[in-house]
């Protein structure tokens, strides 16, 4: 660590030009943390990423929260600590430092702290500013954000475990821990054996369920899904009947929970239907890019099922996230099985393909050198 | 009380022939309750009304939950105790004994205990099946119920203000007491403002609500509303923006929860969009006959808010109502507002046309000559 308290640093970053080309790892300037002080469009060019473990370089004046050198993970969902929600137990939808997708800029100020060196076609450091993404924008070697969505985590944690926990795994634990609530004995589908189903799976396994069935289209997620204590698999393709008549079979009427980690809204109808009536509980993880509305008809409500939808899996970062790195530590989520692939930073595109191609679930990038562990 | 153990009673009933013609108040054959031991459709002739009190006259072969002389009130969601949802404390829904608005005849033999002692036309006894509706058929001196559709009742209590616990005020209290689970200082908005949706307000203001909000098209309705705890009202037709907004406004950014007491799906959206952000929790009261879905997005599941059906305001009805009667007869919740109107049996037609013409809450009828108190 240098000391660059202040100071304008110049590093790598992998930005996004467009959204048809592939990202570019360039040099960027990246302004010093600012003091604390509304925008809506998507915009380029844009450092993308959300998901990484660092260290702190420097902080804004007044924060409060960590220091320098201080391991930390991004967090999207963020927490002030003050807001009516934040200090009501039953959500981590923070009112101030809320998810949203279409931020671009920063909370404090509206303004960016990273910025072209040179434009595409050659000019002068700070010509164009490049926006930040998820309130996070992790594809760099550098970074700043607002200090409500850093954790800072046990210095003894396997580091490149951690940035699992910004996203992902945190997400399908925690909705099978804070927003179903699986107990021991249960049973459970996951609907989606993508880094988030499986996620659910080993924390469903984690609580003890009796039973944790996995559907995906794609059979290859099975194998993996095993290790996450995934003990049944059901495969949509190879059945003539609808999957939630399937599991009611299975089950003898439903299972307890049910998870939808794909994103399609007619599964979402049959992850609803494959719980039990009287206290079935679907919990909705994904984002459902349609127009569509919930086809699910008014009545169906009344048979005692439930559905929720659920944001970084209910878990408040920064107040319940340290536990969890802790929990994490002794073993009783297992996050190995979760990072498939490693390559080095200026491969990230290759790192995309892999993801594309269904052959990875997470590919672990190494972009600064000093965390090695 | 005769002995009537075992022997077919003739007494009168209100007999609906067919959907369009009004009731007809005729004598007809009552069978003995059998032993316990399917079908869909609606079916003609047949004795409609579940909200009563009455008098155990006598008891089928085997049935321990009720003896000769009790008091008791019918249920239409029925419970046996026994089954896997009966043992959960989570839900009511019955395996055995569920609501089924379709059922005609007894679920113990599948048989009816009431015929015609003359056909329309003029016949002999017994010459035509009368069906049963909603397990209770309580338009008549005389009924037989499957005992699981059957709670006893102190002997003490306000005898004619029970029925009320039939269905209306459990439902309207126990959404707010046992689904929403209303904690002291919160707001809620109540949207449709008859008898169920004036009992949730009922049980929102024994419960400590500190703001009532009632929605009702229908102005004359916010008279009622005020002796029920109701603080503020909105009549949607008196709005340049929707319910929602103005709800929003009024609380400072949406209830704790809300209710959809009206059974319109266009209203439930504004019901579900009214909570706040978070944890806002919506409880279905209405039954909805329409084909539309729920017009609710996906995403608009990830803002916190849920929304959950409620059947018999989740009371489980032998465990738990006769503790909601000591409550009611400790004037935790008051009853007497609800009955608005007396009429002998004899005027029971005139009666529906009160209810439609939204001048009554509820029409005591008198049917038999001993329930007095
Ligand atoms: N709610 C939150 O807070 C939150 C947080 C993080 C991520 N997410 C969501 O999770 C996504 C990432 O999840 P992931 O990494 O698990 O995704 P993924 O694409 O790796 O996994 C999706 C899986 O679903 C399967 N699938 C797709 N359609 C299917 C169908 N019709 N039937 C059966 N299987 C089907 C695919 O084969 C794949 O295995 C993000 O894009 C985002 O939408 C939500
Ligand atoms: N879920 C259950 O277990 C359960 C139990 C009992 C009854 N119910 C339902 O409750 C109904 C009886 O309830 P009730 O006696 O309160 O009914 P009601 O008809 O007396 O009351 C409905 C109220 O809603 C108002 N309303 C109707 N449409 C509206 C609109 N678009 N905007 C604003 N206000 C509107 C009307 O003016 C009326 O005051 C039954 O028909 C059944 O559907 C359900
Ligand atoms: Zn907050
Ligand atoms: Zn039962």
């Amino acid at each position: 660590m240098e000391n660059t308290q202040g100071k304008i640093i110049t590093c790598k970053a992998a930005v996004v030009w467009s959204p048809e080309e592939p990202l570019v790892i360039q040099d960027i300037c990246v302004d010093p943390p600012q003091k604390i002080e509304n925008e809506t469009e998507r915009a380029f060019p844009r450092i993308l990423g959300h998901e990484a473990v660092g260290m702190v370089e420097s902080i804004g004046e007044g924060d409060k929260d960590v220091k320098e050198g201080d391991y930390v993970i991004p967090i999207f969902n963020g927490e002030c600590g003050e807001c009516r929600v934040c200090k009501k137990e039953e959500s981590n939808l923070c009112e101030r430092y809320h998810v949203d997708p279409m931020k671009r800029v920063m909370v404090s100020d509206g303004g960016t702290r990273f910025s072209t060196t040179t434009t595409k076609d050659g000019g002068s450091c700070k010509s164009q500013p490049i926006y930040h993404f998820l309130n996070t924008s992790t594809f760099t070697e550098y970074t700043v954000l607002d200090s409500a969505y850093v954790v800072k985590i046990d210095p003894n944690a396997p580091l490149k475990h951690m940035s699992l926990l910004s996203c992902g795994v945190s997400t399908g634990v925690g909705a099978a821990w804070n927003i179903a609530n699986v107990k021991e004995g249960t049973t459970i589908a996951v609907f989606g054996l993508g880094s988030v189903g499986l996620a659910v799976a080993e924390g469903a396994r984690a609580r003890g369920a009796s039973k944790i069935i996995g559907v995906d289209a794609n059979s290859s997620k099975f194998e993996k899904g095993k290790l996450m204590g995934v003990t049944d698999f059901i495969n949509p393709k190879d059945l003539t009947k609808p999957i939630y008549k399937m599991i009611q079979e299975i089950t003898g009427g439903g299972v307890d929970y049910s998870f939808e980690c794909t994103g399609n809204v007619d599964v979402l109808r049959e992850a609803f239907l494959s719980t039990r009536a009287g206290w079935g509980s679907t919990v909705l993880v994904r984002i459902y890019p349609t127009p569509r509305t919930l086809p699910i008809h008014p009545m169906e409500l009344f048979d005692g099922r439930t559905i929720t939808g659920s944001v970084f899996g209910g878990f408040k970062p920064k107040s319940q996230l340290p536990n969890f790195v802790q929990q994490c530590m002794k073993g009783v989520v297992k996050l190995d099985p979760f990072i498939t692939n490693e390559l080095p930073f200026e491969k990230i595109n290759d790192a995309f393909q892999l993801l594309r191609d269904g052959k990875s679930l997470r590919c672990l990038l190494q972009i600064s050198k000093f965390l090695t562990k």
